[in-house]
């Protein structure tokens, strides 16, 4: 942390076209990795190959999507107001806040690790970044880490802008939270971890920005107009949703809600059918596992809770198997466990009595990640109340779609309500994820030579700026 | 907060020209009270009525500043991606958290209290709001309670978008910030008060935000060439901003850094001489005083600590005296207490070894309002690291003013690090102080019919928007 901070100043005074070449080399060096970073990453985490092409992709397009950012340089949301009559020239631009320390996800060995999105947006903020590695996949972790520490050398950038620590113990990243220099956190995982986490910032003398990622159950709506018209092609692109990398993903969704009629019934059995046929496979590691198995058998104990279908399952000491099952409102209103995330291929339909059940469900809930609703144009028309919860229970409502499969894109939410984040204002995805790891600085009264670039009378940046109360690009005049 | 929670789906579908004409409405209500608000707030904080007056201004001003805001319609932040190749369309902007709990200052009693910043950028934002009336002033926050209701009535809004607590308990306040309802938590006043709520908030089922501006020493660098050119009249305008209103402002400049030297001298003497001419004032309330003399006092008391000049106080039971005093760098660096704020017309003038030990000075200060720099450019070109700390540890840097008086414009930043606020990356004035109440939420694959005005292809409020990357007014096609 002490070397970080030692990096600060130079990284928050590295010129934006320095710091997105560098972006730009992490994203060259992870790919000249090859097929060797592939295999060891399927022998530490059992995702299959292209998966992780796929996730790999994504982690090398985040990286150049904040070089682009960087390039563009708006982002930085200079705003300047002259002085006049009674007001002196001020002006303000976002600034990083320091080192931050990221903690690798495991469900995500690239995107959400060691130079994933945490890491991409930071290092874009100009933070000098400290990753915690996740335990359950040191040696991707370490080989993404040599990556980035060859594009620190071809860049000439400060060597400790990025720094590797490779400890699977709790008390590291403990200390890490803890610790002076450390002025913001990012995680991405399990509910318990996050708030712990989030626990030790609070207790600092100086409480610093967690930003937790920490889950959800995802619920998604089938209303009835959509049921009646779609719901078997309905249920099996949900079964789809529900198995998808085995479960393994965040906006996996948990809990679909309906309205009781033959229609549901007929749903709940092909999404039994649908999963039934998906392959028991392994999951990430063992401990993800446990938790699984654990939480999908008191699901299933619960009063009321009835199994729709399941995939065979041999040997369930080292596989998954996917499960549906399904439970009336009511029984789901009194069982308070049975509103919990089930990390893994799990998904709990909730036969509700009429809307006003569904509507009072939702509302039980807590903060979601996403809310995907199945609805014709009349079943919208009918549910505004239910549109309007869904606004405020979720950071994206996705209309008929699946959540799963989060595009990296500027409009993209990832986050949400707590407990699906520890600050639903951020987020975890796209280029306003850098919004969290800086924060404005106002130079009042300022010289012109001695103000940053962004702020000076020419934009020599061309980028956009609010200049009394104007979005241009022209010069201060 | 149950009425709170039942006003804000109104309230947040209310269209952005409502609520404008509700901003609008009350200010046009508080500036129809005339002189009697100002009488009734002249006896509750032994405020003049010529600040009274100004700070009224400044008020109606914020809630008109935040109409306009409305009416232009770009804060919503819209972004837009349209569905491409293997991605959905995906369309996002700010909507509000939902119920506001806002704190009343006992500083400012109109413009950060009953219709201060706090409300008006919650109300704008399309959060309802609940009002704890400062103790100190319960008359004034009442009055202007009342103003509120009757711009309610004239505008039609929902009648809970706005609620009056008056009670001095600390137990209400306490019962408001756990209440399940409350989203967010405005606040500005003491770091004990702000750390008190913001611990509650982090002690609740689900953690809330709590935005508390506690104040800061704000730190006053007088560079070598500037001393030297022009010490005698930076010494005076200090004085006088320390003196400003019996000196409670959070922006009060409490500490003064210089190198020692024959010039720091004669600024030590002239900042005295002018202090001891400024007559004793009665503080906002016996409190204050009370906290401003046992903090002068202890101030006064530590080793090494001179009395460089003080007003002639006959009545140390009601009025507070102005105090300048100095310390040489060694002796404040070895006591902790000299960091802290002393609320009140009190300035601390460190005398520095030299440029390192100022350096050492500031680093060991925690986080920071402001940081005024007093400088000639050779000043700047010499001590670019001191200029580069300012930045990290402060939201505002002033060079060659002083850090009192707080413009209400987009560029300013009120706000900082630890201590200074809760959370470095939001301010408390300007249009941007909206973004502490709001949160984005994406609407995905969405039928253009139940989409926000705002995120409909047609442009029809005319806003700004990021459609794929590209910052325009124009529609989507």
């Amino acid at each position: 942390m002490r070397q970080a901070e030692q990096a600060a100043d130079a990284w928050r005074n590295t010129q934006p076209v320095q710091r997105a070449d560098f972006m730009e080399a992490i994203a060259t060096e992870i790919e000249a990795l090859g097929r060797d970073l592939i295999a060891v990453t399927m022998a530490e985490t059992h995702l299959s190959e292209a998966r992780l092409q796929g996730e790999r992709t994504r982690t090398t397009g985040q990286l150049r999507m904040y070089a682009s950012m960087l390039r563009e340089g708006s982002w930085v949301e200079a705003t300047i107001d002259t002085a006049q009559e009674g007001r002196p020239d001020l002006r303000k631009m976002l600034m990083p806040l320091g080192p931050v320390v990221v903690f690798g996800a495991s469900n995500f060995p690239y995107a959400y690790s060691t130079a994933g999105g945490d890491t991409a947006s930071a290092l874009a903020a100009g933070c000098p970044v400290v990753v915690k590695a996740h335990p359950a996949h040191p040696r991707t972790s370490r080989i993404v880490a040599e990556a980035i520490e060859r594009a620190i050398a071809k860049c000439q950038v400060p060597a400790h802008v990025f720094q590797h620590v490779d400890d699977a113990g709790y008390d590291t990243g403990k200390l890490l939270v803890l610790h002076p220099y450390t002025r913001a956190v990012g995680f991405t995982g399990s509910l318990s971890g996050g708030m712990a986490l989030y626990s030790y910032a609070q207790q600092r003398p100086d409480p610093i920005p967690v930003f937790a990622e920490m889950g959800s159950v995802n619920p998604v709506i089938v209303l009835p107009e959509a049921l009646s018209k779609h719901g078997e092609a309905i249920a099996r692109t949900c079964a789809a949703s529900v198995t998808l990398g085995v479960g393994q993903f965040c906006t996996n969704p948990g809990l679909i809600l309906g309205i009781d009629c033959a229609g549901l019934r007929r749903f709940v059995e092909v999404m039994g059918q649908e999963v039934a046929q998906v392959a028991a496979a392994p999951m990430l590691h063992d401990g993800i596992l446990r938790s699984y198995s654990e939480k999908r058998s008191r699901a299933l104990a619960a009063k009321g809770v009835f199994e729709a279908g399941s995939a065979p399952n041999e040997d369930t000491e080292h596989l998954a198997n996917a499960t549906i099952a399904w439970v009336s409102g009511e029984d789901f209103l009194r069982t308070p466990h049975l509103h919990e995330e089930v990390f893994g291929p799990f998904s709990l339909i909730v036969l509700c009595r009429d809307a006003t059940q569904m509507q009072d469900i939702l509302q039980s809930l807590g903060g979601q990640l996403t809310c995907s609703i199945w609805a014709e144009p009349t079943d919208l028309q009918i549910h505004t109340s239910l549109l309007a919860l869904a606004q405020r229970k979720a950071g994206r409502i996705i209309l008929n779609g699946v959540p799963t499969g989060v595009t990296v894109a500027a409009a993209m939410m990832h986050g949400g309500p707590f407990p699906a984040t520890t600050d639903s204002r951020f987020t975890a995805v796209g280029i306003h994820a850098v919004r969290r790891w800086v924060r404005p600085v106002c130079f009042q009264n300022f010289h012109e030579a001695f103000l940053p670039e962004a702020l000076k009378n020419r934009n020599t940046l061309g980028i956009w700026r609010l200049i009394n109360g104007q979005w241009n690009k022209e010069d201060v005049t």
